[in-house]
């Protein structure tokens, strides 16, 4: 059995079903293995961004990570931005990418390059395998880290002889490291503000906002002590919808965070750290809680926000909230695609079981809050704030939860970085109805460029506008394999949306704004 | 004057007329500059890559760098593998990316990271900017740095508010390097070899195969000598076609590469280091040059090539070649596309003056060397072996040389990396034409695999196919406002390429094989 052979197999006993693949020539053993062995799905992306990203949207649905296969320094940094929005949503991924043979690596041939630098920025553990015999344990210490909680980015450098060599032998399954024991100490804290009569906020993110039974214990510990729950402006997981407690998120725009959060005096977090704007701006915070808010951290990333959501309610005495009527707008009438009637179509037209990859940008400040009312969804979202993650997540959640529709609710800026996730969405037949809102424009860095005092000229919007030549979605998607229509009628694009998510495979409709 | 005005004003005034941008939030200030100074040409690109590899292009056609905008460390990871290939190209290039304000870079804000660490393997020279005062500076010697003998890539971190902040400051022009000075030495050395009767071989890269002189005396040197001229594996630019001293290239596969360069006992090198396989194969060397074979460094890669080919030729009495007739394949009949029509079909259409851009992968074993009785051409290959550079090369080489045709010649897997690049050549009008090799496969790894012994299966081939579903390329250019046609049959390939060199605007052709 030669290394690689050793790697494929550990980690499938240790659970890993996927590789998701962009491979090259240094991963060559890899593919070989993986044909001989027959144990994982092999799913190929045309760009290595594809298959970070859809390695994320598996492992958010599956709850466990896939085994992603890179090539070299160059191939990985295709992969970074992708890598760096699980990190940032706390998603396990391991990633192995491979490098020139440990002989080859003095010279400077053409594809050489720092592996291990490449991948530091957007990764929480790094490790270069050195041996054919060390190298499935190196690949279960990599599946170990990402599992860990919270989950990790686990990336493993695989020099080509070390996958060929003879003398590969299985490793063990690690155990990930479990939560952290909860805090009696700030538990304490946390039920004195809410039992104190203060203006309190009780901030949850990750496996709060994926967990119904917390979220509901969260609702019943809202109405027993009037504390306000907020969510941060972007988590990797959100069950919601029709039915369940709706936690806002704190708003995007940096004034309208100020302003939501000004009220409070104490603030509970519970696995979420405190809130930061996504950018500085002249003369605003960094930090948007009041400077004067007491922090409470009931959990820290690394806790178990659902248990000690149990804990918190069983102190103040909090019972799980009833079944919530969140309002859903009503249908569209026919006429122009606004982000309002956007909105309002979307949200009547998703499916029972939705799973809903939010990369809307700009027209999310409606969307979002429209589909509270909706059919209930496992809601992903952009966690690293790097764009170009909507499609491959989408792809990569329907081979996590097959059976299940996937809405990719896509801006269309943001949509051109990995379009080629719709190849692999055809090739694989996945049940994707991918929706661009076609504004023809970076509309939201116009609002950015507004925020640092410009007023854009010529020369800036050509650089923030996608309008010359336009877009055509339909046809970008044909070109891979994937019907699709465009429309430009909001109650068209209700029925349209409806009807996608009922025909089996990837369709693609571009909603023209 | 801001951080973000004086940085654009000093690099204008440094030479710096164009900048490829792909702009986020932390690079508004600088959008806002670039509008109201007028001063630089902004070509918008939907991918970071496109925009590297785009500055890739311009640079080695206008001879100079051009400047990109980048934003943030996952925003730079997707410009990192055209980064990788302008710096193993030795192409000059000056990046600036935008960073959180400094204030801020303390928080993990969503979008923070690593921006200099993310650099730093795919860069030469990096540096993060600390104050508006000293910005411009920085700029420069960022410039300098990217300008110097041989030419390197340049990275500037940009943190937002240096970039907002007033008190901005014009800074001067660093000269750059020059060139070493002529190893007197190493000259005597190769003098000696020439003309002492062992078999030599003379291995020139870099700005030799771009200097049309240096060319005609290294066939008078050739001819004098009875040394063989070889070039590495792939170079920048390489000016080549009818009347001119064909160098052929050392052949990719490591059989051949070995076999190639057996006979020789003398290896001269000028601009280039001793050949490396691209890949280490199991049982074979890294290094392709025999072992016995003495290596005399007439220049380094920061030498000037020819200068001292100048000083060779006159030592040993060698003056520059007759214009050569180089061979030039008849016209191909009506048939099919194999890779020996496609190079017929290319070498019999490309018009006077053109440029290539050379990402053909598995079919340039035939149509480079049929393209040397072609008309004269500017040749621009993949340099650091990263597929995803050939669309965006080609549309960088277009804007820096204005006036001549561009042909990209290009493989239908690595097209899928960047096929953005597209968009941009519409956009800005640009006279290229896109001929896709559609073989609808990874048809180099198949060969890869079976050199590091592997048969492949079913599994194998589904990572190395494209055919499930066909990419439609026409499909995806005509969704990115570029007109095309496919074509099945040689003989139109070669009318279609004529025809499309001859309209004005970027144009594609599906060349299905």
């Amino acid at each position: 059995m030669n290394g690689a052979e050793s790697v494929v197999r550990s980690l499938h006993a240790g659970g890993v079903e996927i590789c998701f693949a962009n491979p090259g020539t240094s991963e060559m053993q890899f593919v070989d293995a993986l044909d001989r062995t027959r144990l994982m799905r092999c799913v190929l992306g045309l760009f290595e961004g594809v298959v970070t990203g859809a390695a994320d949207g598996y492992a958010r649905m599956a709850g466990k990570p896939a085994v992603t296969l890179l090539h070299l320094a160059p191939g990985l940094a295709n992969a970074g931005a992708n890598m760096h929005n699980a990190r940032k949503g706390r998603v396990p991924m391991v990633n192995i990418v491979g490098d020139h043979a440990l002989r080859h690596q003095q010279y400077d041939a053409p594809l050489s390059g720092d592996v291990e630098g490449a991948a530091a920025p957007f990764s929480d553990w790094v490790r270069s395998a050195r041996s054919a015999e060390g190298f499935a344990a190196d690949a279960m210490a990599a599946l170990a880290a990402a599992c860990s909680k919270p989950g990790r980015v686990a990336t493993l450098v695989a020099p080509a002889d070390i996958g060929w060599d003879e003398g590969g032998v299985m490793a063990d399954v690690i155990a990930p490291e479990g939560p952290a024991p909860l805090d009696e100490t700030a538990l304490s804290q946390a039920v004195r503000a809410l039992e104190g009569g203060e203006n309190t906020v009780i901030l949850a993110g990750n496996s709060v906002l994926e967990d119904i039974t917390a979220l509901a214990l969260l609702q019943g510990i809202s109405e027993r002590s009037g504390a306000r729950v907020l969510a941060p402006v972007s988590s990797r997981r959100t069950e919601r919808g029709r039915g369940r407690f709706e936690v806002p998120k704190i708003p995007y725009p940096i004034n309208e965070a100020l302003e939501c959060l000004r009220p409070f005096t104490r603030a509970i977090l519970i696995e979420t750290p405190p809130p930061v704007a996504f950018f500085a701006y002249p003369g605003k915070p960094s930090l948007v809680l009041p400077e004067n808010c007491e922090i409470i951290r009931l959990t820290g990333l690394d806790g178990d926000g659902p248990a000690a959501i149990a804990a918190l309610a069983d102190r103040i005495g909090a019972r799980p909230g009833r079944p919530v009527d969140n309002p859903l707008p009503p249908a569209p009438q026919s006429g122009a695609i606004t982000r309002e009637t956007l909105a309002a179509a979307i949200a009547n037209a998703l499916p029972e079981n939705a799973i809903v990859t939010d990369e809307m940008v700009t027209a999310g400040a409606h969307v979002y809050p429209a589909a509270a009312g909706a059919a209930p969804t496992s809601w992903l979202a952009l966690t690293g704030g790097s764009i170009g993650i909507g499609l491959p997540l989408a792809t990569g959640a329907a081979l996590g939860a097959p059976g299940r529709p996937v809405i990719a609710c896509q801006a269309d800026g943001s949509a051109m970085y990995t379009i080629q996730a719709l190849w692999t969405q055809a090739r694989e037949g996945l049940d994707v109805t991918n929706v661009i809102f076609a504004n023809r424009s970076y509309e939201i860095l116009k609002g950015e460029l507004r925020n640092v005092g410009a007023n854009p000229g010529p020369a800036a919007l050509n650089m923030l506008d996608l309008d010359r030549p336009e877009l055509d979605f339909v046809a970008l998607a044909r070109g891979m394999g994937v019907p699709g229509r465009r429309v430009e009628d909001a109650r068209e694009l209700q029925q349209a949306i409806e009807d996608a998510t009922r025909e089996p495979g990837p369709f693609l409709i571009e909603a023209v704004m």
